[in-house]
């Protein structure tokens, strides 16, 4: 097996199950709890609380453990809007996540109270931060935009358009300020995530994008911004998000990250040559392509190619009957029919976004690998197309 | 260490954690990917839902996994709420639960939505369901009312409420119907759930209060009741919870339900025995006590005493100093300063609700560690009070 979907999911690291296997077993207690056995718990959960801050250059004080990615994601939009329910417009893009999208969708059941716009984006999925500047209405309360897309890879000027924002908010009153929110899911672990740099006041991360386990994320929110909770509750982290700790899932978030960041420069760096090397055999060996996603502001790991007149799930299967593994667009959306709504903002035809194929190299990830992928994507293509009515035409 | 706090949290069960094992390691596909591989974690996630389903009489297809018990209860009240923003009126009680007692209360925001009753209880802790019959309007959405208290153990009439909102919903037009929903967190795998019996629409559960691991919940929800998402996203859980499976979670949870309704007959009479024995031991070894919660309709594990005179905090430091590990109240609110609402709403003054201890017995108590217990705790208790102003006086 020759796994190149690691935007879907990555394996537990060795030294992070290592790290979670304590509080599998016989560090149990509950970390709320006040006897001196509960501080093992309660330490270690403050320890990968750093550990995670160190990764993104916040305080401690400002990340919020939650039980996965999209859980952070729905917080940060849903938190910032429900705070109360004065009037409020939001601004984001026509590229995000679905759990951005469809949170942000269902604000439309609260009828005139909030109002949404989608930014549409150029051809490499970029939006820039003078669309978000033009966006800006008094009522503006929230600009969410994702940090790198997960499907095609590419890269948004998150600090130009956090720049943007803190000179918006520097003319308001502190009550009409408005807030920005990054889905920074993709690219932490991957690519250098600084808060501070970004401008940003909220910033989801999932685990298990970076050797991490599934079933645990966390929300950075800046010092002093209010939110409403999502998941009321206990007390637990600090009165903001109710329920019992995820704690080897949390110890195991911390691991990940100190060590993601750790490898970070040398892992993008092999894996820009391997990408770059990948998307150019794709272009040599096969005909009538388009690479998607922008070509340098885009994640290391990612490779997103439609291929015309086939189908991206027909792709996968070939693939996976030679071992390969790989998605087309988002693993999350796979067993829809409807194409991407990634690459079609992006303008692509129904017909090219729905023959895309997602690579997405991990940390094993070697060119011998690709070399292999690269003996049959050809003939799986040619054979596909040769079976295309649609090719034929 | 003697851990009479099981009502806070449980120990995973070897035979739990060996199951979850693969799903840590070598198994770690993303469930919705579509090649081959996943299907390992597709169909794991498939059985535990059976195991899950099956615990509590209901539909696999009714099972939906989240990330707590709290996320479920979050879920269930809003998910009603927010169908749609049409004036609603809540029935619940005052001896919830932090997670739903606060989500109710969140509601208020939204300023004249929604209205809420808040259902007094009796000495011991119970509703009765011509309470629930009485408080019942014309726009009544939901009832929620939890099967077993947390703190105290009372059990309360579900199937009996269940039946008044039947009858009541039999006379209504399908588009007013009055949902009802269980927080059973305490109860499954303790005491028998049958959702049908039971007459619930929704019903909350919570892996780590019976052997599972911490991190993962389900919301059964009955087949054709519609609920708005909590968390948005991709396609996972049917459509209605996004967010990438926690599957090692998912997994540890429908092995551990499994196992505790196996054993709950025979879990339930030993618990019994030992729960009635320590509180006769208490009532026959230290005077000026008060048993909370209700003498039969109770937590088969679930003993709490409210000690006049002195704080429930000292005497957990000094039994912890001995060794044992328990919880004043809930351990989700330890370390706060306010007494129980729970024990306020059963009738007690704050003194007796400040000098409450909640034992919660486990797997492998035995009566040997509770004549242990009955060693020191007159001891602690004497000593205690002979330091304490309030007992003096």
């Amino acid at each position: 097996m020759i796994y190149l979907d690691n935007a879907a999911t990555t394996a537990i690291r060795p030294e992070v199950l290592e790290a979670m296997m304590p509080f599998l077993s016989e560090s149990y207690a509950n970390p709320s709890s006040i006897y001196r056995g509960a501080g093992h718990a309660k330490m270690a959960i403050g320890a990968a609380r750093e550990q995670v801050a160190t990764a993104i250059s916040a305080k401690p004080s400002e990340i919020f453990f939650t039980g996965s990615g999209s859980e952070a994601i729905n917080w940060a939009c849903k938190g910032i809007m429900f705070l109360n329910t004065s009037k409020k417009h939001i601004i984001t893009t026509s590229v995000e996540h679905h759990a951005s999208l469809y949170t942000i969708q269902s604000f439309e059941k609260f009828g005139e109270t909030f109002e949404v716009t989608y930014l549409p984006v150029d051809e490499d999925g970029l939006v820039t931060a003078q669309q978000v500047q033009e966006a800006l209405r008094p009522n503006t309360a929230l600009v969410s935009i994702m940090t790198a897309n997960n499907e095609v890879g590419t890269i948004m000027p998150i600090a130009e358009i956090g720049a943007v924002i803190k000179q918006a908010n520097a003319a308001r009153d502190k009550k009409d300020r408005i807030y920005f929110f990054t889905d920074a899911i993709q690219a932490v672990g991957h690519i250098p995530v600084n808060v501070d740099e970004m401008g940003v006041d909220l910033l989801a991360i999932s685990a298990h994008k970076f050797y991490g386990p599934k079933g645990v994320g966390a929300l950075y929110v800046r010092q002093g911004v209010k939110i409403a909770p999502l998941v009321h509750g206990g007390g637990q982290e600090r009165g903001r998000r109710g329920g019992t700790e995820n704690v080897p899932g949390i110890v195991g978030m911390g691991q990940a990250i100190e060590l993601a960041v750790a490898e970070m420069a040398h892992m993008a760096e092999k894996h820009t040559k391997l990408r770059d090397y990948l998307i150019a055999q794709i272009g040599e060996k096969i005909s009538h392509i388009k690479i998607n996603g922008h070509k340098n502001k885009r994640l290391p790991n990612n490779v997103n190619v439609a291929f015309k007149g086939i189908e991206g799930e027909g792709i996968l299967l070939l693939l996976d009957s030679k071992g390969f593994w790989a998605s087309s667009g988002s693993a999350c959306t796979s067993g829809s029919l409807e194409p991407s709504h990634v690459l079609l903002a992006m303008g692509l035809d129904h017909g090219l976004a729905h023959g895309s194929l997602r690579l997405s190299l991990g940390r094993d990830t070697t060119k011998e690998e690709l070399d292999k992928l690269m003996e049959y994507l050809p003939a799986v293509i040619n054979r596909l197309r040769e079976m295309s009515p649609l090719w034929k035409a």
